[in-house]
Order: structure tokens, then sequence, then C-alpha cells
């Protein structure tokens, strides 16, 4: 079905924002259904009810539509950090995040579609390109966000901002797939996911705070009291099992004739 | 190329286990290149030297041979979860879970066509059935090592340790995505992820510890040290914003109608 036109006057401008999220809209909806690489422009233009010059005009190839959709997607996911910009209170802010990206991705084909995209963007150079330009501001815009908590004594202070950005980006990542396996996520979940950010940004298990606290009895030994960077517990390496394929050695940076012999030992 | 077939005889079992290795091995090679809609079970025949007879007697279709990937990706996980089985140091066990996923998923490639799978789970029905059985199990595994773990006292015996092995699961696929856009994934990462770990299954700061130790000062009031299921301050549900179309309210069991609204509000 063709997306029906508005019938207020619009700016030449505003026509042609306009024309373009149609075409977005209407490839989505057929991205949806049958995947992008079995969509045609063809099938795209019939689904907006536009012929393929008028197409063409916005988006040359999929390539670009899809590019375009990932960006659009994380600009908006910005455009709402914005809005937490200024809170007193960053967990609240971030449970309200982590409910509107479970809320956005509830229907099981928008977290499909999402995930194609990034799929799409590790083998293609152009979709993958745009991809990361977008998801680099998107984790600038986080970090700046977690600084600024750090800043006003809310989250831990030790905290490296942008690592923390990047690895709560991962989280919600997993959480949009998690969701659309197990087909809606319960209450409990974003409950235990709320519990696991305080727990772990907590201002109040941070170094500083801790120095200044009265120690804790010797009948609970605390690994959260224990000052991060510099005392903490570091994890062994663990030897590697030779029969597994995924039981594998501390990696940090993986050459290239690494990454050859971790794909000999499994099956994909 | 053909892959090549060992010399050493053979049971007609082993020969018939060796075929279907390399058959998957082959398949993976011309996904990972070009993606498995654009692959066909021809150039899977000539990737592994068999004639389309010997090919469809283990996999009637590429739906089938997919399904297989993850199903295997999947049981290889499992098998690396029993030999953590009786651990005494729970966050030594996951640290070194997330190092051997860092190190599997390393390539590009692998975390493309992983990803990929994923996406295609959720619109085919044939391969989101497999997908969701094994995932079932790797979480029923994953579950009853943190359950195990709060038995002896390891970790914080509040959790439900079936949700926190769902969420722990959504992290590491996170992570996996995060790894190949950011191309790998530094050290500091992990180790902020063992850290996050550490603070957010730590038995010390569970209920139970919690009430026999000295309570914090004033000074330095702590989320962490609020008890978990009774009185953490529960996050207020966030107003709409109706501009974004992110920023939603909670919606935690999303209607058929619901999700049409979202879908509605955003361009995908």
């Amino acid at each position: 079905m063709a997306i029906r036109k508005s019938k207020t006057p619009q700016s030449p401008t505003q026509r042609a924002d306009q024309k373009r999220v149609d075409i977005l809209k209407s490839a989505a909806k057929c991205f949806r259904k049958t995947g992008f690489h079995q969509t045609s422009m063809q099938e795209i233009c019939t689904e907006v009810g536009l012929g393929p010059g008028a197409v063409y005009r916005y988006f040359t190839s999929k390539d670009a539509i899809i590019a375009a959709m990932a960006e659009d997607e994380r600009r908006q996911a910005r455009t709402m950090l914005t809005e937490f910009h200024d809170t007193d209170d960053l967990p609240q802010a971030l449970s309200a995040i982590t409910r509107a990206f479970a809320a956005r991705y509830a229907a099981i084909s928008d977290a499909g579609l999402m995930t194609e995209i990034y799929a799409e963007g590790l083998r293609n150079k152009r979709v993958g390109a745009v991809i990361k330009t977008a998801e680099t501001e998107w984790v600038d815009g986080l970090a700046e966000m977690l600084s600024t908590a750090q800043e006003r004594g809310q989250i831990n202070p030790s905290l490296d901002a942008q690592q923390a950005a990047l690895l709560l980006t991962a989280m919600w990542d997993g959480l949009v797939i998690r969701q659309a396996y197990t087909q809606a996520l319960p209450a409990e979940m974003l409950e235990l996911f709320d519990d696991m950010l305080k727990r772990w940004l907590s201002a109040a298990s941070a170094p500083a705070n801790l120095k200044r606290a009265k120690p804790a009895p010797a009948a609970a030994p605390s690994p959260v009291a224990t000052p991060a960077p510099k005392a903490k517990p570091k994890a062994k390496p663990v030897e590697p099992e030779p029969e597994l394929a995924l039981a594998l050695p501390v990696v940090d940076n993986m050459t290239p004739q690494v990454e050859m012999d971790l794909r000999q030992m499994s099956l994909i």
C-alpha cells in the first residue's frame, strides 16, 4: 500500500524531506518482510508509489537506503540523549533509555531489521562507514553524559567514560537481540538491568569514597570495596583448552594469523 | 578451493561427520564473503568439492545449513560452560568466557556471520526455532552455573539466576557486535567488563551480607548498599516525549497495537 500524502501545503524542502521519509518507511516495510537482499528497488518504488526516477533522486542504491536508516536511527537516539543532558539522576536516565530501546525494538521485525543492518555494515564498506560514524557520534554523546555525571559526583569517577559508553551501548544492542528471541523483556529483566547499572556505576563504591568510608568488617570481604585501578585483583589468563573451539587464550590484539587459526578451529 | 581430505582411514560414521563439518566450513566461507542470501547451494557444492546429491544428503537447504551453524556454535559454547562447572572463582570463569567469545569473534567476518544468523533467525521460522532451542539450552546451562555459585556463596544470592544468565548472554552478544565495529576490544574494555561483572554479581554487596555489615557513614549514601528486592529505589516511569521517536513510556507487555504505533513513530 502506498503511503498517503498529507493535503497540507508544504514548502519544496518540506516536500523533499517528506518524500525521503516516505521512501525510508516503505523500504523498511519491504525489508522487514523479506530482508533487504531479497527486496528490489522496484519493490520499494511500488511500495512508496513513486517512479524509479523519483526514488533514485533521493537514494542511488539500496545500500544508500540502509545507510540512511542506520544513520537516522542513531540520530534519533542521540536526540534522546540531549533530553537527559542535565539529569541529576543518571541511573534513572539510563533506565529510561533502556526502556526506550526496549519499546523501540519490541516488534521482532524491527529488532530483526536493526540486527540485519548491523550485519550488513560488517560486510558492506559503504554501509559500514556510515554506521561507524553514527555510532562514534552516539558513543561520544553518551560518554559526555557519563563524564558530566562523574563531575557531579553521581557516578564512579574512576571509570573511563568512553569505554563505559561503549560497553553500555553493547549491552543495549545485546538486549535488543535477546528481547527479540525471548519475545518480550519481562519487567524483572529491566529491573535487573537497572540494578546492575546502579551497582556498576555507583559513586558510593568508587575508590575515592571508599577511602573515606570505614573499612568493611573482615567477615564481609568485598571485591566491590577494592580500589579499582590499582589493587583490583586482575583475572589470571586461563590456559587454552585445545579440545574446545571457544576456550581460547587471552588475546588482546589479534593478528591476521591468529584470526585464521580461530576460524579453522570452529565450524563457522 | 575444495577442502583437502585426510588420508587416515575412517569409519563410515567418522566419514559422515567429517563431510558434514566440511560442508559447514565451506558454506561459512561463502557466507562470510558474500552473505548467505547471495550464496547459492551450487556455490557451496563447488567450494566443498562435492556434488549436489552428496550435499543434499546432509542439508536439504541453506536454511538447514544456517540452523546447523547456529546450533553447533552454541553447543561448543555450552561445552565450554561444563569446563567451568566446578569453578571456585566465578568472576574469573566469566572473565575467561568473555575473552573466549572476544577471541572467537575477533575476525569481523565471523562477527558479521553470527550477527547475520541472529537476524535471519528473527525472520525465518525454521532457523529461528533451532536458534531458540540452542539459546535456551545455553542460558539454562549458564543459569545453573550461576545458581551453583550462589549456593557456594560466591555471588549475590538474591539474583534471579535465569534472568541474570539472559542478561549476561545479551552482554556478550552486544560485545561481539561492538568489537566488530571498533575493530578490536582494547584490553581496558575487557578489564572494564570484568570489573562491571564483579560489582554486579558481588556477594559482598548482597543484602544478606550488608545487614551484618556496619552501615555506611551518612556522607557516602550507597545505592549498592540498599537491600535490593525490598527497599530498592525503583526508577519512576519517564514521561513520554512526543517529539522523540525513542523516548517512550515504560511498556512491559507490548500489545500488537502498541507495536504498530511505535513502528509508525520511527523511520524503520
